[in-house]
């Protein structure tokens, strides 16, 4: 059979990325099929690292940057430990584009001769690696962002003078802040899904689970920093697509609201569809480390330099004032209180979501605070307006780029095809009810002073990040749980809360909201969810980063006791 | 010859405006036409009102506050004296839409009692009278935004029970302050007009020289705060349309970037057109007043209540910051630097205009701060893209609201006809177009740290905000001046400077940019213009409202004297 051009073109680029992989740290040995060893993070990959590599990259971003930023280690000793790391990763689960080690390694002497020159760190991300997401521009490699057609191309350009050159904002403000960037981590094409799906790199699984996906967008972010090869990564989120790879590989992963991270000089899909923006957000193991590197991209005054971020420093007053409330909760729980939705309306979370919802809700109870029963206005409308915002342009975006090379499109990117764009007052229209639906959402939420016995309404409310726990390869049906949030543009944390556990979390019979739900049950399957992280999503009003960043890093703690 | 329906009914509508207005504040007797006197402002309306009157409508609004809200002035009694003055205006020269000076009377007497109750007042605008431009919805007068085919509905749908009930944020935020609201003032139909004219009021001339235009499309708050029939108001800006009738009647307003005052519940037209936000200013006759209407109400947290507001509260420290480098530049002037833009490249400013910009520069010079030139990217892409933006949906909204009535716009009111609308692709290739200006246009002004000798980029910049001291009727063809700076989401300031004077401002043989120059410059009439005032534009950067409105202050009190 003969391979068509797009094919050998991806064929290439993936075996490109492998042999970026120094010789020393490919794996000869057989790695054993998912039937046979489902989780390869922890002891399993750390058969391949030193004692002292495992000590380095198993610190969280905060720790690292502790030891970085005083010279008790060294960025190259740092960065070598995780592109070793990243690269086992990448071996494992498909997890990366873009391999740029030699470079890491480089600009790590710099900083460590900066470091002996002045005796001071660059900035507060000193020697820290840091992984991106591959809608990022970095001098010196390309950015396919899943696309055969992009391969050799600047965003599909061919022969344009920013190929390997230009770098996005974030990327130059990391550097400035004296992160090393080492890698870029798998996308699905179109960036429109929950899985991590392309014809380069084929498919990026779970490292907690093989059997499963990693989740998308930013799949390859989740799985390399569950995999301990990045500390952190910046992802990318229009409907989900931090929040659902950090959920489903037991991170922490928040989605800003728009205007406080800088997206500027990144590559994107659809751009300028400005019904709902696409926003960046961290992800990271720790509640700390996210909060860490969020403010330390606000250092940079990104205000400055893109001209959708809008001018919020870190307010510290707020973070402090949150801490306040937290330490003071200590002694009147009720100082602080939540909400919990434990279903949509639409889909029911399968039996290990609904336990570490269980698992929250219990905790928070027990410590004293009130939990109230959030009862919003329609999630299917919220659902519904985030839908017509993803196909304003009738998938044009999506085909223009897929038929650069011709390649096919996996199954799972539903790509609309001949759908007529949306004219202007049909966007306006779909405009105004957006709003109309954030308003109310947001009069709800005022309305909730009247019950949580402090005043003020609810400090923050959770409910599922998504039906499962990552998710059996290509049965992602429900995004609304997170797209939603994108159409209100709140701030929304994901927290690792528990796993699944064939033993204890059974389907029981049950009535269903719908199709969509009754889908959902009967693609359960306890044995196959087995071992995957359980996690819970938390949002706040607008832009409320810092409170949300705070009260995260507090309901992560107590949930692990 | 018969008088059709809508004739008719705009009509009633006109002298129905005209009937709310008490018998004993009707001008009996001839009003001079503005070949004999163009000034009705000053002397002329004084005659109209008493000696206390005088003194309590010519204090502006900050001046009011302190009075109302200490109780040495009662509410009922400043609010009969607006009351009054309202009404002259309105018959010199047509700016109300909405009288309702019984409510406003009630109201006030309600606020007299709180106050004699409480001994202290409702909010920081206590008693204060507020002028709404009529997009406003206040409970119990309708608003026909100039639309004879909104007569009698809500936004021109009929029997809807927000009619009449229903009030806009603002509206709810202003009584929560304290403000009395006595009138609605006129607007061009369509809204997008540098004039205000529709069937129902027909034309609204400029009080300081009536053989002119008011400014528009917030030109009725324009006129009647000119004719101090109100200390203060609020407008809206798309393209200039607060700044516009501003400095039109030299007056103070202000286009904050979109976000801070909140829009929700008010009428607009283009409604969810979101390329370029219109936003929500207030105007003044002092630069205290402006700021002190500004600061108020963020104090409402409208962010709790309007989704596309930011949280980002009234920044003492910013206005502090900015008071102090306004106080250290007394004695080291270097301190402070602006820029000044003589022209855009597309119409230069008329003689009146330019002396007033000669005026600030030379003012500033002498006063020792350093005055850049200002080399930006192009206005003319920057013009470009707001023309693009307002017109996406090539004319359709406007058909639709004069269609329900089937009135005739003004030949001021450019309405396409026939016209595709733009598609989902065309829309998302302009707005990344706009944000790709933006940048370069942010780039630029972060090159000026290089030449301002501060080492940071300069702090304000001057420029026309028209090229003309208001406006010949139809005779506005260049609204790039303002409206580039609504593409660049930039904070601008309208500061009076100086008046028209036949005497030197005359046409001098140049060179032209191009027709429209040429055509501006023609249309220039020495004699016509006399007494017009003449006033600057001054921008910062984006959500810079703080610092711009103590420089406003500043550079406002500096060519005054």
């Amino acid at each position: 059979m003969a391979i068509t051009s797009w094919e050998s073109l991806a064929n290439e680029k993936r075996q490109a990325t492998l042999n970026a992989i120094p010789t020393k740290w490919r794996i000869q040995e057989p790695i054993p099929p998912p039937s046979e060893l489902r989780d390869v993070t922890g002891t399993y990959i750390q058969k391949f690292l030193t004692p002292r590599e495992i000590e380095i990259t198993e610190l969280d971003a905060y720790g690292i940057a502790e030891k970085t930023t005083t010279g008790e280690w060294t960025a190259v000793e740092v960065t070598e430990a995780f592109c070793h790391r990243a690269a086992l990763a990448h071996q494992f689960v498909n997890c990366l584009h873009e391999v740029f080690f030699d470079l890491a390694i480089e600009g790590a002497k710099r900083l460590d001769a900066y470091f002996a020159e002045h005796k001071k760190p660059l900035g507060p991300l000193h020697g820290v690696p840091i992984s991106l997401k591959d809608q990022f521009h970095v001098k010196g490699v390309e950015t396919t962002m899943g696309y055969v057609g992009w391969i050799g191309t600047f965003q599909g350009l061919k022969d344009d003078p920013r190929s390997r050159v230009f770098e996005s904002e974030l990327v130059r403000e990391l550097r400035a802040l004296g992160a090393v960037l080492y890698c870029k981590t798998s996308v699905p094409a179109t960036l429109m899904c929950g899985e991590t799906v392309n014809n380069i790199i084929t498919y990026t699984n779970n490292p907690r689970n093989r059997l499963l996906g990693c989740g998308g967008s930013s799949g390859g972010e989740g799985a390399l920093i569950a995999l301990k090869g990045s500390p952190g990564g910046f992802g990318t989120d229009i409907g989900g697509s931090v929040r659902i790879p950090a959920v489903f590989n037991g991170l922490y992963g928040i989605r800003p609201s728009s205007g406080r991270i800088p997206y500027e000089g990144a590559a994107n899909s659809m751009d300028g569809q400005n019904t709902i923006l696409s926003v960046i957000g961290p992800l990271a193991s720790t509640a700390r480390s996210l909060q860490f590197l969020f403010k330390a991209v606000l250092e940079q005054q990104p205000w400055l330099h893109d001209p959708l971020v809008l001018e919020i420093p870190w307010r510290s007053e707020l973070e402090q004032e949150t801490r306040t409330l937290v330490e003071q909760s200590a002694k009147d729980p009720s100082k602080l209180t939540f909400a919990i939705m434990k279903h949509d309306g639409i889909v029911m979370p399968q039996p290990p979501i609904a336990r570490a919802l269980d698992i929250v809700e219990r905790t928070l109870k027990q410590l004293g605070h009130k939990v109230i029963e959030w009862s919003p206005p329609s999630h299917k409308t919220g659902m519904e307006l985030a839908d017509a915002a993803y196909s304003l342009d009738g998938g044009a975006d999506a085909q223009y780029h897929f038929g650069l090379s011709g390649e096919e499109p996996a199954p799972q990117l539903i790509v609309a095809t001949g759908l007529p764009q949306k004219t202007a007052l049909e966007i306006a229209k779909i405009n105004v009810a957006k709003r109309e639906y954030q308003k109310l959402y947001m009069d709800y939420w005022n309305s909730t002073s009247e019950v949580t016995g402090t005043g003020r309404p609810v400090d923050a409310v959770i409910c599922p990040a998504a039906p499962h726990a990552a998710v059996i390869p290509t049965q992602y049906s429900h995004v609304g749980y997170t797209s939603v949030i994108n159409v209100l543009d709140y701030t929304s944390v994901v927290i690792p809360v528990t796993h699944a556990d064939k033993s204890v979390d059974v389907n029981v019979s049950r009535e269903f909201l719908g199709e969509l739900d009754e889908n959902s049950y009967k693609n359960y399957d306890a044995d196959v969810y087995d071992g995957a992280p359980a996690g819970v999503q938390m949002f706040g009003r607008r832009l409320q980063e810092e409170k949300m960043l705070v009260l995260a890093e507090y309901v992560g703690s107590v949930v692990k006791k």
